[in-house]
C-alpha cells in the first residue's frame, strides 16, 4: 500500500500514543521509554498482575484499545505475535493512525507461519489505512516529543539529523554516540523488515519534513529499487543524504535475508547508484557521525588551497596526507607570506613551508600572527588551526577558550572559512576531547573537527 | 657511521643514565620522567639557580659531564643547540656509550647553521664511537627499567611491542593507547632525524633483541632504501613488523621534509616493497595497536570458514561482511547441524544461517549449545562468539566472567581458535568495553577483540 504522509505524520509527532502489551519481562521497557512524552499516554494489558505493575508506574491501562477515550496516533505494539493480528484487527476498528509493530517472527523467519502473519498484517493495514512501522523494529524517536526507543535516550532536545534505519541496535547506537558528540536528532526510524512502510518511504517522509535538515540512513536492501532511487535523487537535490550499506558482502547479504527479509543489492551497484543520484554513501558508524558534523558545522569552501598552522610535526605530516587525498592542497605560500615568517619564526623543533609546524612555545605565542599571513596569503583559501589532544597531556577547557576567542577574533576580518582542528591520535585521546570540541561546536563558528570530519566533509566536492 | 650493537644494547638497557640540560622551562621534564629510573641517575647544569631545583628532586647534579663518578651508558641531552657540540665534546671525552639527543634545530631547519651542526654532530659521533639518538626526538622508552620519555608513562612493566618511531607525538600517544588496551612495550625509540642512527639500524636491533616480540614501526622516510629493505626482510622472516608510513601523499612528503629532513618515497613503492620484504603496513594508530593485538592474543587459523554466534542482527550483517572482507567465509552450516538448530532455536527475532543472530534472551540462554553445534560443524574452521556493547546497556563484568568460563570450557573439547569478539559500534562504546576486554584478555585465551582486529588479523594470511 502506498504510506499515507498525513498519516504518517502523526506517528512522528503524535499527540496520543498507546503501548499494546508491554510486560514485566521487558520491566514495562516500551512505557518507561515514554516517560518523557509530552502527551497523552496509555496501556493495553489484560494480565491483572502486569496491569498492577504498569499502573504503578502511573500510566493509565485499558484492558482493550477500542475502550481508549481519545484518538490514538500511534500504537507501540509489543504482544506475542500470535496475538498480533487479534491486535491489529483492533487498531482497524478503533482507526489507529500508525502502529509500530515492535513484534518479530513475520517474513523475515523465513517460515510458512511468518509469512502468512505477513499476509494478515498487509490485509489489516490495507483495510484501516493503518501506517505500520516495522515489524521487527524499535519503532519512532522523537527526542523533542519526548517519545522514544528506549529510555536511556535524551529528551527535550532536538537536533537536525533525521535517521532512517533497518536495525534497531545501529538506530539507538548512533542516537546515544551522536548526542555524545554534540548532534542530536529530531526524527528517527528504525523500520525492520519494512513491509508496509518501507525506506523510500521514509526518506521521501523526511525530505518533506522541514524539521529534517541532514537524512542518514543505515540500509540492509530495498523493496523497489527503481522507486528508491527516483525518491532519492529527488530529496538529496534539497538535503544531503548519506547512506550507510550493511550487507557490502556476498556473506553479509546472507546474513541480511535473517535479519530483516530485505533482498541484497550488489555493493558496487549500491556504491554507483547513490554517487549517481547525488547521495554520500558511508561505511561506519563514526564516519556517519563525522560527515554529518562536517555538514552541519563547516561552511562551504570556495577553493582548495588549504594554510594549516599549530600541532607538531608529525600531525603535520598526517594531516598533509588527509587533506590531499580528499583532492585539496596544501600549497606552498607566497614569497612574502615566507618573508615574513623567516622575521620572526624559530625553525628550532619548527618549520613553515605548510602545514605551519609551530613546535615549541615561541611559535605558538605568535599563532595569531602566523593566522593573519595565512589570511592574507592569496594562495589559500581556507584556514586550518590545529588544536592537539594527546592522553595525559591534553589543554584545558581555558586553553580552548583562548583558542576560540582567537579564532572569532580572526573570523570578523576574513571571510576565508575558519576550520580549528582537534587532532587526536587515539581513541582515549577522541574521548578526553569531547568536551573542547564540545565547547568549540557551541560557538558554532569556528567550528572544531577531528581529521576524520575533514575527509568527511571533502567527499562531496559539489557543495563547495 | 655504522651503529654498535653492544653500545646501543647499553642505551635501551643502561645502568647509568645522566640528563644534561634539563631546565626549570620544561619543569626538569627529563628528570621527572626518570623518576622510576632503576638504575644511577646524574644531572649536569650550570646554572646555580636550576641546580637547586634539580637537588629539591633529589638528583647529584654535576657542573661538567666527565666529573660524574660512573661509566656512562646513556646521555639525554636537552641543552640549546648553540652548545650542543661542546657537551657531545665532553661526551666523547667522558666516553660516554650513547646520546640521546633531545635538541632540535639540525638539518631539518634546512639552514645552513643547522647543516653545519648536523657535521659537527656526525663528526664526535665517529670520533667517539658515540651512539647518537636523535636529534629533535623523544629518545628511548624501557618501562621495565622504568626508563622513560615522559612523566606520563607507565613503569614496572614490559610487554611484547618494540616501537620504532620517528615522530615523537605518535610514540607518545602509541605507548599511552596500547597500554589503556593491554598492550605493554619492552624498548620503544622516537629517533627524529636518525642522523648517526637510523629506522634500518633499530630494525636490526629489534630483529636481534629477545625481549622484542612484535616490531611496530612510524617511519616518514629511509636513508637508504636497499639496506632498509634487506633488514626488513631478514627481520620480518622471524618476528612480526608492521610499518605505518607517514607522508602517504605529495603534500604530506613536503610535510616531512620540515619534520625530520627525511626524503620521502612514493607511497605505492612503499606499499609494494613492505608487502614483498614480509611485512604489514597499516596507516592509523587505531590499525596499529589492533593489528598488534591480533598478532599477540589470537591463535594461528587453519581453515577460512567462520561460525559466528551472538550479537543481534545488524551487527550479524556488518561482522559478516567484515570477515568476507579480509578473504574469510562465514558458510552455511552441515545439514544436521540445521536440523539441531531447528529443534530448538527461536526464530522469532533471530535466525541461524550463519552468522547466527541469537535475538532475544531465549536463545542466548542456548549459546553454549550453539556453540558445540559450530563445534563439531565440518564446514567450520575457527569459532567467533559477539559479545555486544552497547552505550548505556553494556554488559557487566560478572557477565563477561560467565561468558570467559563458558569459553574456556569449550575451548578444554576443541582445536578450533575461539574468538571472543567485542563488537562495538561507537567509540563510546569502545571505551565502555575496555574492561570487559582486558578481564577476557587477560585470560590470554579466549581472546577478545573489537571487529576492526579481526580485520586486522586476517591480513597476513601466510600466517594461517
Amino acid at each position: 500500500m502506498k504510506a499515507d504522509f498525513s498519516r504518517l505524520k502523526k506517528a512522528f509527532e503524535p499527540e496520543c500514543v498507546v503501548v499494546v502489551g508491554d510486560s514485566k519481562r521487558n520491566n514495562f521497557g516500551w512505557l518507561r521509554a515514554q516517560s518523557t512524552f509530552k502527551g497523552k499516554l496509555y496501556s493495553v494489558q489484560v494480565n491483572p498482575e502486569t496491569i498492577a505493575g504498569i499502573e504503578s508506574l502511573g500510566v493509565k491501562n485499558y484492558t482493550s484499545l477500542t475502550e481508549i477515550p481519545d484518538p490514538v496516533d500511534l500504537a507501540i505494539v509489543a504482544v506475542p505475535r500470535a496475538v498480533a493480528t487479534r491486535v491489529l484487527d483492533d487498531c482497524v476498528e478503533k482507526g489507529v493512525n500508525a502502529v509500530h509493530l515492535f513484534t518479530a517472527g513475520f517474513g523475515e523467519t523465513d517460515t510458512e507461519e511468518g509469512s502468512q502473519l505477513e499476509r494478515e498484517l498487509i490485509e489489516r493495514a490495507e483495510k484501516g489505512n493503518l501506517q505500520v512501522i516495522g515489524p521487527n523494529c524499535f519503532g519512532v524517536f522523537n527526542p523533542g516529543l519526548g517519545l522514544r526507543q528506549s529510555e536511556d535516550q535524551y529528551a527535550g532536545t532536538s537536533g537536525p539529523v533525521g535517521l532512517i534505519s533497518q536495525s534497531g541496535n545501529i538506530a539507538l547506537s548512533f542516537s546515544f554516540e551522536a548526542h555524545l558528540q554534540g548532534i542530536d536528532i529530531s526524527r528517527s526510524v528504525s523500520f525492520g523488515n519494512g513491509t508496509i512502510i518501507d525506506g523510500a518511504d521514509y526518506l521521501e517522509y523526511f525530505g518533506d519534513d522541514p524539521a529534517v535538515k541532514i537524512i542518514a540512513m543505515y540500509l540492509e536492501g530495498v523493496k523497489d529499487g527503481k522507486r528508491f532511487l527516483k525518491v532519492l535523487k529527488e530529496v538529496s537535490a534539497r538535503k544531503p543524504v548519506l547512506i550507510w550499506k550493511g550487507g557490502r558482502t556476498a556473506d553479509g547479504e546472507k546474513a541480511i535475508a535473517a535479519h530483516t527479509g530485505s533482498m541484497a543489492v550488489p555493493h558496487h551497484v549500491w556504491d554507483n547508484a547513490i554517487k549517481q543520484n547525488g547521495a554520500m554513501s558511508v561505511t561506519s558508524m563514526e564516519e556517519l557521525i563525522d560527515t554529518i558534523k562536517a555538514l552541519h558545522f563547516l561552511p562551504p569552501v570556495t577553493g582548495d588551497g588549504v594554510g594549516v598552522a599549530g600541532g607538531s610535526g608529525g600531525q603535520s605530516v598526517l594531516v598533509a596526507d588527509v587533506f590531499y587525498e580528499q583532492g585539496l592542497r596544501v600549497p606552498q605560500l607566497t614569497k612574502e607570506s615566507y618573508d615574513e615568517l623567516a622575521s620572526f619564526f624559530v625553525l628550532i623543533g619548527g618549520g613553515y613551508p605548510n602545514p605551519i609546524d609551530t613546535g615549541g612555545n615561541v611559535n605558538r605565542l605568535e599563532i595569531r600572527r602566523i593566522m593573519d599571513i595565512l589570511n592574507r596569503d592569496r594562495n589559500i583559501d581556507n584556514l586550518v588551526m590545529i588544536v592537539s589532544m594527546r592522553p595525559g597531556r591534553s589543554i584545558t577547557l581555558e586553553q580552548a577558550e583562548e583558542t576560540i576567542l582567537m579564532l572569532e577574533d580572526l573570523k570578523k576580518e576574513t571571510d576565508k572559512p575558519i576550520v580549528a582542528m582537534v587532532y587526536f591520535s587515539t581513541p582515549a585521546a577522541e574521548q578526553e576531547a569531547r568536551p573542547i570540541m564540545l565547547k568549540i561546536q557551541e560557538k558554532r563558528n569556528p567550528r572544531i573537527f577531528n581529521h576524520r570530519a575533514v575527509r568527511a566533509r571533502f567527499k562531496k566536492r559539489v557543495r563547495f
